[in-house]
């Protein structure tokens, strides 16, 4: 009988929902277009997956554009399928994100060149996101698509961003490990992005490592290093190297964990294997001192944050008639009132200077 | 008598608002350090510098690290206040955001280097600014910014982002005329950078233009150009040319401006008086069509629903008790319950699945 009543948004989500965990591609894909979209059903089997995740372990690799990152994350995909290198070889998701392209043309683009390296291989499913206008839009999308990822059982999964701004920074930080990549020979501004990177990076890289330029590059990221993770062969007093326990830092969660180096060719594959053992070591790290815990926890409050957000200020809108709203815009623009001054006579419903 | 009153946040804020109208700049200096610090005076000072803002013209520049926004940003600014150019010197304000950087320091060494080419000119006056955290909040502190230049009397106000993500884009989008500066030679992700700065620059810079490269760089852009402006050169129908109008983007506001590509070497200030012109043009071509209105009052707009949101959060947080949130964060944790189910139960008290 049931399968005579009408498809509502509920029975939709709910056969949904059980394809994927049936490990159906073509419901996967289904759902994450739904989601993109941001339609009901996709919400509501987003909900019915949740108790399904949690297992998977996330790996955010970010950097400047140029820096061969794609191809990076498609030889660490490679190496997590290959059933040569001892390990069992895990489902792989890959979500490519790209904050800078309101076109879904260059992540299209992306997903055929991919396609080439990882076609045919059913326990690898690449996703690419490009921005529609609002960055928070972005993040949310993101987080959701890697939980439905994680309900469906791929046990590793690559958060790529392009750049490095705090847009690509929130969605990398998303992950347990996040990789920061630089290449040899960029420019002026170097030093600007490598301070911002430090924050985040638990693991850098040098690709394009056959370059021109790989030793200052890898001398100024040490040298940042150092700046900020002190250890104690760096303190020198009096002419003698004096054994000082390293400052712990302000995030006093991973104070004993040093990003460390590594140096790629991706093109070639060169230094994969070393990659994805810093990775492992990163992740052992994390469990043991309970980090990940933390990171797991930190990843879902802000999700629960801004969400909160988004609804508030949808009921808000709600509440308020358009025209008051309206009144105090056109305030603004004639300069009779600041911004500052608007909201409060819209939240209090009336301003004193 | 008024002198021997205890200094209150108001009267602080008075005489600073005052004094920066008069144009002194330690005031304008002081005035921005608590802008960027949110102290209450600040808030205050610029509540009552509002309604001198409006005059100012804010000219964004944007584009991938490396690419040698900082000169070209010197440059302009030289040419603006250079009194050969037969135009009145005006007055210019610099506002360099990093996103990318949690850390002053870039940004100090960036002013640094800029004091040497701009020392001793009482007509500029340069800030830089790193995120700190929030990039929602450095948006914020970025507009406050700019709308204490604009009621300091300072007509051109240049704000340089770093990279050409989401982040920079929406910041450098508050400008009336936005810069996108790219440079020969970048890597694989070109195309994908391309992508989505066709939607913000009103005019594209290939700088470094002396570096080999720059006639593919000229080549790719123009191709993208041509994709995304459709011009009549372009149909072309059984191997003749017809004359067909050009669509209209779904902005229409800016239908008939297509971004030129100029070609600058900044160190060597070539390429400086062409975009300056360039410059000149869009702003012409914005009064005449009403978009630079347009321009102003979505940035105003912008500025007012995001102090909305902020304090429609802080709002709520302070009627919840900080329990309730907890619990419903613990239950996400055990995946018991999904975020978006969360919030449901946070903002109407209840959830039935």
């Amino acid at each position: 009988m049931t399968s005579q009543l009408p498809e509502t948004s509920s029975t939709i989500s709910m056969n949904l929902a059980n394809s994927v965990l049936a490990g159906e591609r073509l419901a996967l894909a289904r759902l994450l277009s739904q989601i993109e979209a941001e339609s009901p059903a996709g919400k509501q089997a987003l909900g019915e997956l949740f108790s399904y995740t949690g297992s998977a372990y996330l790996i955010g690799v970010t950097g400047p554009p140029g820096t061969g990152k794609s191809t990076l994350v498609n030889r660490l995909a490679q190496y997590y399928r290959d059933p040569t290198t001892g390990e069992e070889p895990s489902k792989v998701a890959i979500v490519a994100v790209d904050p800078s392209s309101p076109f879904t043309g260059g992540a299209i683009l992306g997903d055929r060149v991919r396609m080439r390296d990882l076609a045919g291989d059913p326990g690898v499913f690449i996703r690419s996101m490009a921005s529609r206008g609002s960055l928070g839009g972005l993040a949310h999308a993101t987080g959701s698509i890697v939980q439905v990822f994680d309900a469906a059982g791929f046990e590793i999964i690559l958060i790529e961003t392009m750049g490095a701004g705090q847009a690509e920074v929130d969605i990398a930080r998303m992950a347990h490990t996040t990789i920061v990549v630089e290449a040899p020979g960029f420019g002026d501004d170097i030093q600007a992005i490598k301070a911002g990177i430090l924050e985040i990076a638990d693991i850098l890289v040098i690709n394009k490592a056959d370059r021109s330029g790989v030793e200052s590059t890898e001398r100024a990221l040490n040298m940042m290093l150092q700046l900020a993770h002190p250890t104690p062969r760096e303190f020198h007093h009096h002419g003698r190297v004096e054994i000082v326990a390293a400052p712990v830092p302000h995030n006093g969660e991973e104070a004993a964990w040093i990003p460390p180096i590594h140096k790629t060719i991706a093109t070639e594959g060169s230094g994969i294997p070393e990659l994805a053992a810093a990775i492992a070591h990163h992740r052992a790290f994390l469990v043991e001192t309970g980090a990940k815990e933390h990171r797991d926890r930190d990843r879902l409050q802000a999700e629960l944050d801004s969400l909160l957000q988004d609804n508030l200020v949808t009921r808000w809108r709600a509440t308020i008639s358009g025209n008051k709203y309206q009144q105090a815009l056109d305030l603004i623009l004639q300069r009779k009132l600041s911004p500052h001054q608007a909201v409060d006579t819209l939240l209090d419903g009336g301003y004193t200077p």
